[in-house]
């Protein structure tokens, strides 16, 4: 078979043409024959299982629990919450019919007009309705608090212009809906979260985010205070990359959910939300992969380790696959996930090219010479640099090799963000400073006005307002007017 | 606190009313503000995690890999197989606009009638139309095959009689969908994972299972052959719990799917689809527990032991919770996942009952005089007997405790189906033994019309032709035509 060259456009021609060319040519996911619906493909879902798994552990070990609430919620449910009605309303499935039949004129199936709901369905784009409408009934103490329940779940928003992954119809993702006996742990469970998607970005992604609070404009619909986590991505543009929010007492005062305080007095349950979705998927590319492929961190990789023998005959094919077996024993000992591939239909040449493209982290190959010198040649994606090792002790090295490119790339993402992340005074600089990319730190009056003729004359707007760091206080770029401290802005995915 | 008991329907008063008190009150789930859509608590879905993984591990250990397809099968999808159409027309939820606005009247939202779909969209009842669209792009050659995929999803039915896990609008699932070079292929595909469900219900949930055949009335909409494992429950009806189809070149000449074989011609891709779905936690229940509650297999219960300390004072309940974290220590080590309850808000007494409901296998209970006398309670939940026993070696014996729960209860159920198997050679008998319930073994002459008959003046069906077993031929109950074989005869769920 000829080696079939699956090239990407480069990331200097198109970035977002790289970005569409690597998610299909690295078999993560594609379109489908549904408007903005994506299908995940099996390496692609492989990833998002491994992110799945993580954070579910992480979720457990905080004390939370999973559940599992219905698709759909009913349209008078979404009004019930006038902010959140506001921000999901143009972007909802609606179910109408529920049943088919027969078309008469013979032209297959059509909507059966007497099988029309009393009252339509929404599929959900977010949970807080049905599930507030459930607390209800579990809540009556506040011994029944707190509720700390996760949903791993599909949701659908219909956008209008998606990109796979980074802004699908449907997406997968995890829902956290939490119940509080008081405010303040209400938002320190808020808080614990953010901070345990901040872990979750900057150890398993790789990726370095700034946590911050969302402005009244970028505030999820419903919520009192929006924290969010916010990424660098390499071609300058922010992507929010997970939120936690506290909800207040708006969806217990929407859906009537009162309990009995310690003082013996009826009071509304306090609440949170939090998720990550698939997206994150695109800012793992986005972050680390570079013109020939994917790089996946270590810590999420579907398969850490490939190896590849080069061989032109069955007898050296099965020397170094007993071998090879030896490795591999080795490295699953150590929890490192390995794959053999054998496959004799391809060259080593393609297959080289193709690891690359999955961002394979280590590559081990091994030949004829290897065998008779006790070594294997061992490839890391991230620096795409060689050398040829002993197979004595490859285990430890292949092990220390990973935690090494895990740092690596994160280091990379970090510096890369240092380098683009500006702090700018004045509005024209500010300007002049946003055509370049990156995050800018600049002052800012706190008014939504302001904000929005910043994001209608530049197509900035505030990526949140960064919880540690620089706290001194200054003046607006814009108005001049008080600011308490400097605000992250970019432009954004 | 006074100790609220949680007093379930005893089954020989209701069996219906037994069950659902029981998922109720165990707190696997509830009824939504949804029709026909299920909330799944904690609790249940602990159990379903539980499930879910051990047959995700199977699923990956036979070679499948996970993906994920759209939610949304376009409507003329549906139509291009006529079997599919027919069989799943009637319970489909359509989504027809996918807009809401505010009403004019002020009347919260309503639908936007400028937002309606070119094509109305069905929420997914099974994804094998959606997926053979997807898979045409992914076949050209015998080399792209086989494709081995398996979804983990959620689908969508419109059921008008419903019932907790039974029968819901919305459930929980995995459907593997396989493509393959050769009607031979495939067809071990399909007997291949039969087996994997049949081990699945038999070694972790404890099931005894028939494997067979449906009958054409039964089979899979699309299907040439669907496989199934049946069930029996106490209350002598029949449940299956799961179904494997060979769909032969169906869904491929419906959606174009062909390939270059290796002899160098285009040929029609076979194909296989198989699920188990949220249904099986029913089957669970209905095959092992009892008037106090539910009774867990020890491999699929969310804790195996629980340990409840009994205590007067403080200083007892330190001294206690020492020599517990010793034992759950020693327990954790042998894999066996343990609960110390020392909630002081609740009684002995309350826990004991709590956790009789909720099915956990082994319960330990240690007091003052248990610490004197290193010794501990334990509490087995299938036999509801106990015994003292010196806390020396306790992680052994427990683990030894739950292999023997684990197949005691898995006999229990092979037993009472056996007792309530019987063979039967004329219709008067059939009708007389079809009241008792159980399964029952009888000729059939194999034609759709006997079937019907016989459903319409029992209301039995036949549950499947079975594969392993007596083969010996004789005559129609009914009609006393030629009969291959006894079939399995049950009134069912």
């Amino acid at each position: 078979m000829a080696i079939e060259i699956k090239e990407l456009t480069s990331r200097e021609d198109s970035y977002a043409q790289w970005y569409n060319d690597l998610v299909i040519k690295a078999d993560l996911a594609e379109n489908s024959a549904v408007r903005g619906c994506m299908v995940i493909k099996p390496y692609g879902y492989a990833i998002w299982e491994k992110m799945r798994d993580e954070l579910d552990r992480m979720f457990k070990e905080t004390g939370h629990v999973n559940a599992y609430f219905p698709l759909f919620i009913p349209k008078s449910f979404l009004s019930k919450e006038a902010d959140h009605v506001e921000g999901f309303a143009k972007e909802c499935a609606v179910v109408t019919h529920y049943r088919l039949k027969n078309d008469p004129d013979g032209n297959g199936v059509i909507v059966d007009p007497t099988a029309k709901l009393e009252e339509e369905l929404i599929v959900r784009p977010t949970s807080e309705t049905i599930i507030w409408n459930t607390y209800k009934n579990w809540i009556q103490s506040y011994r029944d608090l707190p509720i700390l329940c996760n949903q791993w779940a599909n949701v659908v928003r219909w956008e209008m212009r998606t990109r796979l992954f980074l802004r699908t119809a449907e997406f997968l993702w995890q829902e956290g809906h939490t119940a509080h006996a008081t405010e303040q742990e209400a938002i320190e469970e808020t808080e614990k979260m953010l901070n345990v998607y901040a872990d979750f970005a900057e150890n398993f992604m790789a990726i370095p985010v700034i946590k911050g609070l969302k402005t009244a404009n970028e505030r999820f619909a419903g919520a009192v205070e929006t924290y969010c986590i916010e990424a660098m991505m390499q071609d300058g543009k922010a992507l929010q990359a997970g939120t936690s929010h506290f909800l207040g007492q708006n969806f217990a005062k929407a859906f009537d959910v009162t309990f009995v305080n310690k003082e013996n007095k009826q009071e509304y349950v306090w609440a949170s939300s939090w998720g990550v979705s698939t997206r994150l998927i695109g800012a793992l590319i986005m972050t680390h992969s570079d013109n020939n492929g994917l790089v996946l961190p270590p810590n999420l990789a579907p398969f850490q380790v490939v190896i590849v023998p080069i061989y032109k005959t069955d007898e050296q094919l099965a020397q170094i696959s007993e071998k090879v077996s030896e490795i591999v024993a080795k490295l699953k000992s150590r929890g490192v996930s390995v794959k053999f591939d054998n496959n004799d239909a391809k060259k080593p040449g393609w297959k080289f090219a193709e690891y690359e493209l999955k961002g394979v982290p280590v590559r081990l190959a091994m030949g004829a010479r290897d065998l008779e010198n006790g070594t294997v040649e061992i490839a890391r994606r991230d620096t795409l640099t060689k050398e040829t090792v002993s197979t004595e002790n490859i285990d430890a090295h292949i092990a220390e090799l990973l935690n090494d490119i895990q740092q690596n790339i994160f280091k990379k993402a970090a510096d890369f963000r240092t380098s683009i992340t500006r702090t700018v005074d004045t509005y024209e600089d500010f300007k002049i400073e946003i055509e370049k990319g990156g995050f800018i730190l600049a002052h800012w009056d706190g008014t939504p006005e302001t904000e929005d003729r910043i994001k209608e004359e530049t197509k900035a707007t505030v990526r949140c307002i960064p919880l540690d760091g620089d706290k001194t206080s200054g003046k607006c770029m814009v108005t001049g007017k008080p600011s308490a401290q400097r605000v992250v802005f970019a432009r954004a995915y």
